[in-house]
Order: C-alpha cells, then structure tokens, then sequence
C-alpha cells in the first residue's frame, strides 16, 4: 500500500476507518513516552494487593490452591465488585415519563478479576499458567452472569495504563454485565446475521480462512487461536485474537485452549512491549449477545473474539465528530512490522 | 439525580451514554492537570505564526485587511491545505475487488483554519471581532467545499491541548471535505428524518423549546444562540451550542449572527477555564449531510449544532467496546454548576 489514504469498513465490526499515512509524518503522532504508563499507586496503599482483602467490598469468588477462607491472603485470581460502579444493582428512580430521549435504569453487574497476587507483574509477566488461570475465573464469571439472566450482554475489558483509563496499576480485568445491548455489538451481530443469511455459514470462520491464506495480516498462530492485524483496524497496531475453533461466546472455550489463549496474547503483548516501550493498552472481548431468558443466544453464527488495542494515539475532534478512527498505520504494515519483530 | 447509575439515548444524536455518578469518586476520575495542555512548540518554530507563511502549503484563502498578497504576513484569519491531510485530493490506487469488507479511496480536502497570527491567544482570548471573522472564514470554507460537490460531508473540529489531539498550540480549526457520509451522522440525520416523518416539524426546534421551558439543562442564551448540557452527554460537562432560529447547516448562519456565536462559545471557554484550569476540548460541528449533487440538502428538518468537549476523563475499554461512553457527571449538575460559574 502507497502512502494515499482511504475509508475501509471492517467485515466483522461493520464500522467504517480511515487508514492515512500520510498522518504518521505529523509532529507528535507518536509522542514520546517521557511518563511512566501506570496510575502511580504503590502496594502500601493497593487494595487489591494481599493482606488488603478489606479494602475492597467482599469477595465474589476467588482461586485458593491452598485453600483458606475468603477475603484472606493466599488467592492466586480473585473476584471483587467494583468499589465505583458503573451499573449496580440498586435501580434509579423511574424518573417520570420524558417527551425526548430514552432513559433506562443502571442496573447490572460490575466485577473486577485480580489477575494476579502480584501489584508489579503484567500479565505479560505473569507464567502462561497463571495467566490461563485468570482467564478460567474470567470465563467462570461470565458464565455465572450469562446464567443469572437479565443481561442482554456481558462485557469484559482491561484498561492497563493511565492512557487506557486504568486508575489502579495492580493487573486487574473488568467484567459489566449490561441492561442493553450496546451498539457496537448490535452492529457487529448485524454483520454475522447478514453474512449467515446470505451464506449459510460463519462470516469469521470464514474471513480467518481467507486472511490465513492471504497472510498480509496475518500476524501469527498457535494450536488453537490467530492473531491479525484487522482490515479495518481502528488504532494503530491493534491485534484482534480469533479462535480457530468456531465458538460464539468466550465462555464456550474449552479448558484445554486457555494455555494457547495465553501464550498467543503473551505473544502479542511482548511484541508491543518492544516495540513500543510498553504502552498503555485496552482489550476488549467481542461475543455473541444472550437472547430472551431461556432463549440462548440470539446469533448462532457470531464468532468470538478478542481486541488487543494499545493507545499510541490520541482520538481527536475528527472521530469523536464522524466515528470514524483515522490510522496513521495501515493493518498490513503493522503486520509485517510485528511478524519481524 | 441521585446516584444510581443510568443510560440515556440522547434525542439529537441518538447516541446511548451511562450517567453514572459514582464513578466520579473513583481515584483518578479528574486527574489533577500537571503537565501543560499544549504541544509545547514555541512561535520561533511555529508554522502558523506571521513570517513563517513558507512552512505552510500555499494558502487558499485569507482575511486581509490591510491587503497585501498572499503567503505573506498581515493576515488576520488563514487558510492552508493541512500538511499531513487526513483525506487528499490524490486517489488511491483501486486496490483491486476484496471478498470482505469495503473500501473507497480517501478523496477529499483537508484544511487548516489559522484563526489568528497570535501564537498566544487561543480563542477564548480573541476578542468577540477578531472570533467572528474566524467564524466567517470558516462558514465560507465550508460554503465553497459543498459548492464544489461530490463531498457529502463537511466536517468542521477543533482540537485544543495535547489530551485533545492538538499537535500545534498555535489556535486553529480543522476542515475535512469527506467522499462517504460518516456514521455519526448517518444517526443523527436519521433521528431528524424519523422525527419529521411522525410530526412534520424538526426535533431540535422542538427540544430546544421544552429545554427552555424546563430549564435543568440550559446553560446560558442570547440573542441567537443557547447552550445546553445535552440530555445524552457522552462527555463530562459537555455543551450544546444551538442556532435559536432554524437552520440546517452552519453554512446558513446569518452575518448578523456571528457576534453572538463568538459571544456564547467565549462564554462556555470561560466557564470551563475557570472550573477546569484551561482543559483540552473538542469543538465539533453537526450539519445536514449534502444530497447528490444538484440534489441539495438531504434532510430539510435537520438544525446545526457545535458541541464542546472538554477532555476531563479518559475514554477505556468499556467505551472502545460497547460504544457507549461512560459519564460520571449528570448534565442536570453540569448545568446547575456551569450556572453558578
């Protein structure tokens, strides 16, 4: 690809970018890291660090190889709500009726998963086993919300770094379980349900089988998960990681994949520590919304996946005005420039 | 309000958003501001200070008061080609078919609004005169791009300070004359075309008077412009800056009027200034998207607005996933506290 720019709409998200390299000329595209990435909390005063346990609201759940009672040292993952929720299960007032706009009340769930006992490992640092470990209690928990109903959509993200919008430096992942379906997933599960209508299959499964074979993208593979560079990438060096396994939600994954689901995003996240000085990253975890109670799911044919963007840019008055991200670095590009290391 | 969590859909945007003031207490929410908010370029290396009018593309139109000619100093207002454009009048190669996703070239204009030859003015500072002819310039770039057609949209931002996408500090808006209609926009003309197709009047016409009335989220008027805390705020004191009289597109704004835009923004920078120590903002201009060429406007019942954004929280995972933005302040105490400066 030549330096022109040009509008891509990503096949799986539906939403429209505008990968410009001719932006990454500008001063300041990348600026400097002259500050350090993580909210500067120390483990003296961490809540989610051992022998803090009552600092935080009781626990949901937690691993304890060593048993042990809760809200006690000697967990490996451990599950709290959210001191500062973002939906709770206390309802807003009704509010009365209004004449413009919809209101709805905040009602859900909003835990956050200690990945790790540890306030100064990454979970990039942290040995493939404990990492898969904290994917299991993520998936549990998942599982535990899909299962109390009520949720149209269970979200999990990560915020690592202040520029991701963490506020604690302690590894940590946040689930939401939502009252609404939120855009972005009803968009991306209009783009399964259009595909499947008119082909019968799986949009993904299919798309990964032709970027494997086309290879621009592609960024590597294991036993049981592909990491690509998206078409339509909305940040710089985003990565999204799709089971090769046709799945809908994350909480479909086998216990035997959750070793390759950690050494892939190992992988991953130690190419963007080299090559960018460690930077402050967001994942998000994209899968099929739940149906009615009793209903399953609604999209037989979503696929799931996870995103990996790492915030090297800033979002500027153009995307916050058109939603549309500008790039300043093409998907095969960045790519290439993982693939070398 | 009370504390408890809500999302609203904003009746203008379409737009759903999390209100949710407990998040506010939440170590970091509004970090205290310790670094500069400006690139920290100085007016001896600045391109779009006066003298230095060789660092910029050739200029494409200027306000000269005391004549002279172009690429010279004694402007009061500048327009220049964006030197690292976003979208370009150069067509990218075709690329061949692609089985998924689309793309189209990225042909348009991108250009710089200089809006003053004072490095150290930002627009706040301009007098209310100097802001309007700012504002003129702006109007009459966006009049002769739409009058060049195959543009439909004309998108007009401003970022300011570092945290809001700025690379110079030197004050200026951005124009960006785009090949596809963006999605943002796309949603928001629907809510107007929906609305007009049920009750044969505009939306924002109509919500703009029940503001009034109301009274909980206006902010300040005058002559010929409110300033309301959007009902749907995606942002934390973000402020709705609309035309009193009907009309679609920025492009319609009487001479008469330009005085009191300058006056009512320079009201709402000031505000913020003083509550948030000079904040890195977003301005963004909404406007009926253009028809096919000849066609004229797509939606007689849409009505322009500027939105400001002032940059005070972080934008994480759980946004970049759900595409709803979480707001830790309600519009109603943004007003009220906007109110009480």
């Amino acid at each position: 690809m030549d330096s022109a720019a040009e509008f891509r709409r990503d096949p799986i998200s539906g939403r429209w970018v505008l990968i410009a390299p001719e932006r990454a000329r500008r001063p300041g595209c990348f600026p400097p890291r002259s500050e350090p990435a993580e909210a500067a909390d120390s483990p003296a005063d961490c809540p989610f660090c051992p022998g803090h346990e009552d600092q935080t609201p009781p626990e949901i759940q937690a691993e304890r190889e060593a048993g042990g009672g809760p809200d006690r040292p000697g967990w490996r993952v451990r599950v709290v709500p959210n001191k500062y929720p973002a939906v709770g299960p206390e309802a807003a007032p009704a509010g009365g009726p209004i004449e413009f706009g919809e209101r709805q009340p905040g009602v859900g769930a909003h835990e956050v998963v200690i990945e790790t006992p540890h306030h100064d490992l990454e979970l990039i640092d942290l040995p493939d086993e404990d990492a898969a470990a904290a994917w299991r209690m993520i998936r549990g928990r998942v599982r535990a919300l899909e299962a109390e109903g009520g949720h149209p959509y269970v979200q999990v993200f990560k915020n690592r770094g202040r520029e991701a919008g963490a506020s604690r430096r302690h590894p940590h992942t946040q689930i939401a379980a939502l009252p609404i379906l939120p855009p972005r997933l009803a968009e991306e599960a209009a783009m399964f349900a259009d595909w499947a209508a008119r082909h019968g299959d799986c949009l993904l499964c299919r798309l990964l089988a032709a970027e494997i074979d086309d290879g621009r993208r592609v960024i590597h593979w294991n036993r049981a998960f592909a990491a690509l560079a998206p078409f339509g990438s909305c940040f710089p060096y985003e990565v999204r990681l799709v089971p090769l396994a046709h799945a809908g939600s994350f909480a479909d994954l086998p216990d035997g994949d959750l070793m390759d689901l950690a050494e892939s995003l190992r992988r991953v996240l130690g190419l963007a520590r080299r090559l960018f000085q460690n930077p402050a990253y967001n994942l998000v975890l994209y899968q099929a919304p739940m149906g009615k109670p009793g209903a399953g799911r609604e999209t037989p044919f979503f696929h799931w996946h996870l995103d990996f963007l790492p915030i090297l840019v800033t979002t500027a008055g153009f995307e916050w005005g058109t939603g549309i991200h500008i790039n300043p670095v093409s998907p095969e590009e960045a790519a290439a420039r993982f693939r070398t290391g």
